[in-house]
């Protein structure tokens, strides 16, 4: 069975997809807005560990949309929550059998209630899996230290793919600088350069 | 890392198994009251399976508790339920890094909320992994058709080593054959017999 998964090149959805490739044929698929080139880090990635990899494009009217809650709220967790939606629909469309992510159990956002995961799947007739949704953060952490190779740092220097870069450059383009310091608490992120023999 | 899998012999337990021994060393742990000799169902699927095995001995009073709530109710979910805290409990206190069960999103029971799993990793210092809390039931049955050999039927002829079939006898030696049928819902289990290859 084919599977795609949502991928940014961090370690939640690098480990399901590990997970998953168990059982499925994994494609890795990273969705981006066509803002930056950051998708180019999770190709990296996903060559690195052998994955097939995929380009998923995003409307450019959601990141606008998103940029503006994130401003209006002065936190980013609904804006990601409204692109993280929007990415799993354009990947339900594609002709996997399933699709994933990387959302874990303790994650504030993004989330995928069983209500959300269960339209996708009716609409779409695919299946949606949340490999992590039942690991807890100690055991990704400690699955992470076992079989990955990691670069950590603060998000703003970190090469990942995820949505938040983009976001940052909507932003600063709209507002200035400032107004990602003021949006954006400090936080570290992971990228996951390969994995441990 | 060492995990122990609660395990009854069936496709969600089996399947869970499958899915983490990618990053864990597994072993299945079937929990019984003593009552009857079923679990040597799971010990033989275990073997077939080339996984270690091992058997938790849980206490008698938690299974006439179990019992007297089922016969209550009426129906056995909530009796179920009690017996499953009860063995993932026991199965906390072994020697495990990680504990894992069979859970399913789409399970009605038995079911372990975030709070309880965050409650027993930080009460006995171990992670708990529910890996199929993100799979819904299409994705597993579409898994146990290309990975697993089973046998299917009622509940009442398949040699399976869940709780159901020790609540069973109690229920039948303290009200007789006819109030299982009061409590018990005709209903099809799944039991493993090994992997397609």
């Amino acid at each position: 069975m084919e599977l795609g998964v949502l991928y940014s090149g961090g370690k939640d959805s690098t480990l399901a997809a590990l997970l998953l490739e168990e059982f499925y044929d994994v494609t890795l698929v990273t969705a981006h807005f066509g803002i930056s080139d950051d998708w180019t880090h999770a190709r990296e990635t996903a060559a690195a560990l052998e994955f097939e990899f995929e380009r998923l494009e995003l409307d450019p009217d959601v990141a606008r949309d998103a940029a503006g809650t994130i401003r209006e709220d002065g936190f980013p967790r609904n804006g990601i929550q409204q692109v993280h939606l929007h990415a799993l629909e354009r990947l339900a469309e594609r002709e996997y059998d399933a699709i994933a992510d990387g959302t874990r159990r303790d994650d504030r956002v993004p989330t995928v209630s069983r209500a959300q995961a269960q339209s996708l799947e009716d609409r779409h007739d695919v299946d949606y899996i949340a490999p992590l949704s039942g690991f807890g953060r100690t055991a990704v952490d400690r699955l992470v230290e076992a079989e990955l190779e990691v670069v950590v740092g603060p998000s703003e220097e970190i090469d990942r793919a995820d949505y938040e870069a983009e976001l940052r450059a909507i932003i600063a383009d709209e507002a200035g600088p400032g107004a990602i310091a003021e949006c954006f608490p400090d936080h570290t992120q992971t990228y996951v350069t390969g994995v441990l023999e």
